[in-house]
Order: C-alpha cells, then structure tokens, then sequence
C-alpha cells in the first residue's frame, strides 16, 4: 500500500532529526559543551568506544568531554570531523553508520590523530531522535573496525 | 505555477535517497562488502577514476573491492571519506559534486592518502536513485580534476 | 498547536536549501568558480576569516577566490572539505556550526593544511536561502575558535 503524505512526512522529519543529532556531536564535542554533547543521548545511553570503558548514561558521556583527555585536545586545537550518516529506519528505532577523523593541531597547521568506524542505534526516546549506543573503532586494519561499517 | 504538495515531498524524497547512495559508499567500501558497492550503481553503471581503466557494469565495479589495492589498504586500516554533495536534480536525473578523501593507517594514526574531486551522474534506475556514472580526480592542480567540480 | 502539513513541508525545504549553499561552497571554491562563490552571499553578505580582513559583499568575496593566495592553492592541488552543518533555524533566518578542511598536495598525496570552525548565519534574501555572514576560525585552541561552535 503507498504511504501516504503523513507518513511520508514524517519519515522525512526522522531523518532530518537523525542527521542533525549526528552532525551536532562535533561542533558540542569541539566548543567542550559537555552537557550539550550528553543530551544527545537517551538518558541511558551509551558511547562505546573500542578499547576503553563503556561511558554509561548522561553524565559519564559528559565527563568523557571534561575528563584529562578531551580537555588537553581541546587546548591544543581540535576538530571531531564526522561524515554524513548511512541511515537504515525502521520505525522508532534507526542505525546508522559514518566515519569520524579527529584532527589536533601541529605546527600552524593540523594533522589527522585518528580514523575511525562509528555505527550509531538511534531511538525515539520521550519524543525526540537520540542516540542509544554509539560503538566506535579506530580503522587499524581489524575486522573488528570494519563490521562496524556493514549493513545488516 | 506553483507546485503541488505531492511534488514538492517527492523533490525532498529525491534528494534523500540521492543523499543516501552517496553516504552509503564510504562505508560500504570500507567495510569490503563489494556487493553493496556495486548495487549502488545501475546495472550498466561506470565509475571512471582518473588514470585507470573505467569499471563498467556492477561486476567490475565489485572487482575493485575485491581487487588486491583495494584489499591491502582496508588490512592497514583505511577510511573512504566522502563529503556531502551539492545536488542538481533533474525529474529522473541529477548531478552531484563533492569531495571524496582516502586516509590510510600510519603508526598509531592516519594519514590522508587522496583528496579527490567527483562527480557523480545518477538516475532514477528501476525506480530507485542509482549512479549511473562516478567521475573520480585526485585534486593534483590539474584543470581536469576542478572541472569535475565546476557546476553546469 | 501542531504544524500543518504545509509548514512542515516548508521547514524540510529550508533544512535542505541550507544544506545545498553550504555543500555548494567547497566544490565552486575549489573549481575556482568566483562568482559562484559569491552569488552564495547574500548582495551586502560577509565573510569573516579570523585574523584577516572582514570581506564585505559579493565583490570582495569573489576577489578572495580570484586573489593569490587562492589561485595558488588551486595550483599546487587543493580540497575545501566542509563537513555536514548542524542547523538552527528560525523563521527566515538560521545559523548553522559546522568545520572546514583545507587540504593541499604534498608529494603524490595530500596533507590537511587547516582545521577550522565555522558559523554561518543564513538569511531567505530575495526568496532564496543565501549565506549572511560566515565567521571562520583556525581550531588553535584558543577560546575564540572554539565558540564559533557553541550552541546559544
């Protein structure tokens, strides 16, 4: 049956509503708005990057943006680059995958740190697109980092 | 005459689904599924990189992938970077430039390996967006590769 | 008082007109496309690099992509990578964060020469979206750059 102009609508909403949660990560994650980067997640959610512990719910994510790490990039001169997302959605659940660089400074110029592999499960949590999990991998050449990338 | 609600939502699905094969490449290529690559293009599709032999058809454009430089770049760890195009459509054809970058594992990092103009020629394929024809130019200084870049 | 069909038709043809004068700027630049360039400007727009000269409409914008440093960039082989803008919009006007890359040649390959911030504040001129005043910022790791990013 042909979806009609409602639900055509509204597909398109979900999907400018998921593009923008993903493309405002970088901007929040680079000007240190560690509350502003937190809200883009489900009150639960989870940022799983390979290799180090799991950041679990709101206020882990947003020590990740306080913590040492973040912070020294930050004063050095960075910038989390992320591509346009690859969406697969299904109802109120979405997956989609992407790549992000994350550049520091170097000299008067920058070079590129890391690559890496981001596959994101979005949900309509209390009406609004958020992020559920967001696994990333550095692209070193493992399988690991690849299956990432791979549709379903 | 101005246009109808109808052909307004299907000038936005257009340029969703235009949006949504170009965002698939990346990580399609860098997940090594050659199937889903190839499937991105319309059965007789060509995607033409400049200074190599023009893959003609979804299974040469599959060989790529499967090809041994494509093969040995993904075992060091490699990202397909690709930028989000600017879009002329054209009712069942449309025309869209961006950037595309190559970074390759380096150390413990990435390097950019390749930045390179394209130019994609895509068309509403057996009622779906499809690439009817990828032009790829590593921006060396060359008129040949802005060229690809230049709009109509 | 929820939206009508046709203003919600309205926003997603916003969002998408945003979308194309900012994915539009890396290829004209790069095709060395002047009055390209500047017909994405608003007549009376500015662009605002940091630490130069405030460029103050079309003329002056197009002179930045006719002028030496420019052209020469062209020359030796270049790429203005911008990635996916986050948008807040409001009635006729918006203001979109996102970063820009510039790479050039270096041997056969390519090196990012610049990581920047940018915030673009868009305005419907003349019925169309077009690009008010764009502020950009090398991310040096100074304060200034960094609130180029921040949300209001």
């Amino acid at each position: 049956m042909a979806k009609t102009a409602d639900a055509r609508l509204a597909a398109l909403e979900d999907h400018e509503a998921i593009r923008a949660v993903i493309a405002a990560y970088g901007p929040l994650a680079d000007a240190g708005d560690a509350q502003g980067v937190a809200a883009l997640w489900c009150a639960d959610g989870e940022y799983a990057p390979a290799g180090y512990r799991v950041a679990k719910g709101r206020g882990e994510i947003a020590e990740l943006i306080e913590g040492e790490t973040h912070q020294a990039l930050m004063a050095r001169g960075c910038a989390h680059v992320l591509s346009s997302p690859a969406v697969a959605l299904n109802g109120d659940e979405a997956v989609a995958t992407n790549h992000s660089l994350v550049l520091r400074r170097k000299g008067d110029g920058h070079e590129v740190w890391r690559a890496s592999a981001n596959r994101w499960a979005l949900e309509r949590c209390d009406g609004r697109w958020l992020i559920r999990r967001r696994d990333n991998h550095q692209l070193d050449g493992t399988a690991a980092a690849r299956a990432l990338l791979a549709f379903k």
